[in-house]
């Protein structure tokens, strides 16, 4: 792996030999499985069909058809957040494909996942002409979706000049997964047959940042050392997002084991760290954390912040009380120490050389001094039967398994499986910043595709029947695509995270209500033999079906509605108004 | 009605009385109750419940919660296309909801649909603190979304200020109705409940245009007048989609009707004049045009387009081969005689006037010696019992009845329903410019509730087995909102229209097969006595079940699958590449 300035030395070293042996479109695939590519998303177009043959016939990348724009580049995202140091790619066509997929993006922005969005775009000819097409306005602004698409990605081009083409996918290919954040080609339909030459490819696209100054990285470590010390062991390391999402998580592994200091999460960087660590306390989520760890942590002589991303649902509603002078805070790209920063510091650099510095026999004995509460979710006993929340997440949590995958979608699901420690390996992937409710259904389908790709476990998906209904029909592409998902709908009668609110019984936070056990059938498992659908309307009967082996093994795809109260609430929604709106 | 004009000039006559008497999300509601609005489309989210406690409590308006935004969006665009005249309006959420919508507001755009769009957003206080809250990118870009809103509509306000809030929202939406394109409102928590001032209600917002100069629009009539007398009757309408958008079809209906000249329609234009009109001649498409029709039309001494929108798919890909020195363009805003250019001079002031300047019993009787051939569509004789698109669309003709109002998706069959006449008053409604597959289903969710409050006929709709998947779960809120649809689902494998441009046996263009025949008891009919499903596989099959009363009466929703050929396509498809696409 080379970082930016190695890849350029390298390519400026090309001795060009061939000449136009490649067509662009294939060119963007090749450097697209370089990145480790091997599920394409989205939806055909006429102003897409030309590229899609290409992909069609490219051997290492699978196109996977989505019912929508918006559920592709849901599921790209999932792939991204599974597939870590890989990136997702949708295709979409100009105009109607591209904007339908917009929020998509806009969510891969807010939540640091490097999707690539390729969107079919008119021909030079057409461009200089002007022509009125379909799918435009009418009013012959061909560059507007383009501008549109610019203010959510991190890097984009409209691939105009082939000649710049091989160079310029280079650029924003690079930016996708260096900055771990969406970006966006344009790809004309001319242009994606134009012969290119394929030379670059044999310089690898850099996948490391630019190292830090190292002078300024050792004043950082110094000053990090000198709190250390101080701490005498009782130091409690916070885990967020951004560890992941910048590909910084062996750093982070490495540093907690040769230190032994004691290690949480965020809710958004719940699982990042392996949750049966005998280091690991839970999440801290501010106000609402368990009290037996909220002390541990808010009074910890150093607080090692690793990742942050300090938004309101990933803080308990911004009360995390975190004593600045007590932490150190390590970031993509800046390190703060107590009030002082050090721009372009970066964690990934950073965090090996400290685990170096820091990292002895006497250190480690002292931080295992400090105790951790064991996280455990004991099972309630309450006297009826009916499935409670507080109830269900912890009968969940007995069903998980190491290496299992869990997407919550945004609402009860998000905040109840926040309640559950999980087994080893087990994967969390969830939307707590940009909270787009549908999001989990394409994600689910993504991060199905990557998981099989990696050798994960079972993919589980948690949903309300409110959400599920947004983009539903994604389900229909897993079954063809031969996943195995375990989807649970809890059918709560409608919005229940907006009626903990506001709006309680207002006939907005009410859904139709959907036959959930015939819903497979109609999407496509016409024989009724590629799927099984399950009911439960009690504790007894959800018991039942989680303790058996052939639900269990999961080697089919498998939809259970889970009936529930529809005021019921997990324990972190109910702890306090999530947001607190000002009506 | 009055013009801007005239509006401003009673507002500033307005002897403010009252004080802060009525919430601003209040007024707005008003406001669009005036403009016709009694169904309010969108999904709830955080930054709009507040919102929507007024929506919920006011009277003359329902809400309509829709299974998603984009969703929402086409309805409202359904909506306002049915109740011309009038507008839609459609309400999301910041950030996640109102991305999800853009494709549906740019499409409005295209179109030229008149769609109020109001988006939830935070509060005063937030927007100047800028915590990192949910829904946005995390970068503090509060007005980003908006900045991508504002690229597809005509006007557009984040209403911050309240004491300018009603004038704000009057301009906005003057602007919506007066210019029929998609008008933008980011309404923030807490300025939804601020009390201003209702006094501007009592004057009514201004719904006619500024009329034209009438130095420059008699120099035009005069003009016209000229080829008008040199044509001696051999003059042919052709009408197109302006003339409805710009509310101007009571004008162009009184000028054929008083000149006697012959009509035809663009596909755009379908169903603006009644098909059964003795005068009218049916569609003209550039080179695909019926022979018969298409020698008088471009052989006319003289053609007088009306509200035309020469886009690819409204023109034959461009085939419209009409002698500019032959011709008069009547449009909004803007008249054209010959090679001369009149800027300002709008159709629908201008109309009367040329019917008044024109009409005499001579000039009536020179036209009627101009013959219009009759435009029928006979059941062609196929000797098996498979479902032809040649078949099918006649036999549709035959189906259909006055008031019928008909949506057809873009692909198969939007080009499908152009081969057939509509009977009186039936209402053709597509997306030929826009485009986007999908569309359809939103669409006749707002349509069927306008056709329902205007007392139009059965809503009936055509749709691929492709496109159908894009959008299907708003079949449920029809259900929910007791709408009668009858739904044809033209099954024939997959994105037929896609083969027909490129890719004919290509993987891309294959959808999953779903069991329509349960769709609609998974979406919502979970006792199946509120919707009926049928499946058609021949000829006879299909004919008996459009023959049947109880079917034809549609006092319930039904869902037709129709199994057709994977590669057959209508005439329209058929006669040429609907686009030129260079690869």
């Amino acid at each position: 792996m080379s970082t930016p300035a190695a890849f350029e030395a390298a390519i400026d070293r090309l001795n060009v030999k061939s000449e136009r042996d490649m067509e662009v479109g294939v060119y963007l695939l090749h450097r697209l499985e370089e990145l480790g590519v091997k599920s394409f998303f989205g939806v055909p177009g006429d102003f897409n069909l030309g590229f899609l043959d290409l992909v069609d016939d490219y051997p290492g990348i699978d196109w996977v058809g989505n019912c929508n724009e918006l559920n592709a580049a849901y599921a790209a995202d999932g792939y991204a957040r599974i597939k870590t140091g890989s990136v997702g790619a949708v295709l979409t066509t100009y105009g109607v494909g591209e904007l339908s997929a917009i929020n998509g993006i806009a969510g891969a922005y807010a939540e640091i996942v490097p999707v690539v969005h390729v969107a079919g775009f008119p021909s030079l000819k057409e461009q200089k002409d002007k022509p009125l097409l379909h799918h435009t306005l009418g009013d012959g602004r061909y560059n507007i979706y383009a501008q549109a698409a610019e203010l959510f990605v991190c890097s984009h081009i409209i691939l105009n000049n082939h000649e710049m083409a091989a160079a310029e996918i280079d650029r924003v290919l690079s930016d996708c997964v260096l900055q771990s954040r969406p970006v966006y080609i344009a790809l004309p339909t001319d242009i994606a047959y134009l012969k290119i030459s394929s030379d670059r490819l044999g310089v690898p696209l850099p996948r490391l940042l630019v190292p830090n100054d190292t002078r300024s990285e050792s004043a950082a470590i110094e000053e990090i050392l000198k709190l250390a010390e101080e701490a005498q062991g009782d130091v409690a390391v916070l885990v967020d997002v951004g560890a992941v999402r910048y590909n910084a998580v062996q750093e982070v592994n490495s540093f907690l084991e040769k230190t032994g200091y004691t290690v949480y999460a965020s809710p958004m960087g719940k699982s990042v760290v392996n949750e049966q660590y005998e280091r690991y306390g839970g999440l801290y989520t501010g106000a609402t954390t368990r009290p037996e760890i909220k002390d541990k942590i808010e009074n910890a002589k150093l607080l090692i912040s690793i990742g942050a991303l300090k938004s309101d649902l990933n803080t308990g509603n911004f009360t995390n009380t975190l004593d600045v002078a007590r932490t150190v805070e390590l970031h993509h790209g800046i390190t703060r120490v107590k009030f002082s920063e050090y721009p372009g510091v970066d964690m990934k650099y950073l965090l090996p050389k400290l685990t170096s510095a820091i990292a002895s026999s006497f250190v480690k004995s002292q931080a295992l001094t400090i105790q951790v509460p064991k996280w455990t979710s004991p099972l309630p006993q309450e006297s009826d039967g009916i499935i409670s929340q507080a109830w269900l997440w912890p009968r969940v949590g007995q069903f998980l398994r190491p290496k299992d995958v869990v997407i919550a979608e945004t609402g009860t699901s998000a905040f109840g499986v926040l309640d559950i420690p999980f087994p080893e390996d087990a994967v969390f992937v969830s939307q707590i910043l940009w909270g787009s409710i549908g999001w989990a259904v394409g994600s689910t389908l993504g991060a199905a595709m990557a998981a099989r790709q990696k050798g994960l476990g079972r993919m589980i998906l948690f949903i309300g029947d409110g959400s599920i209904q947004l983009t539903v029909q994604e389900l229909s592409t897993m079954l063809v695509e031969g996943l195995k998902p375990i989807v649970f709908i809890l059918n709560n009668g409608g919005y229940t995270i907006e009626r903990a609110i506001r709006g309680e019984n207002r006939k907005y936070n009410d859904v139709v209500n959907w036959r959930w056990l015939s819903l497979m059938k109609a999407l496509g498992d016409v024989d009724g033999t590629k799927t099984k659908s399950y009911v439960t309307n009690t504790k007894a009967e959800l018991d039942a079906l989680l303790n058996g082996s052939a639900f269990s093994a999961a080697d089919i795809m498998q939809v259970v509605e889970i009936r529930m109260r529809m005021f019921d609430a997990p324990y972190a929604l109910k702890a306090g108004t999530p947001v607190g709106r000002n009506w």
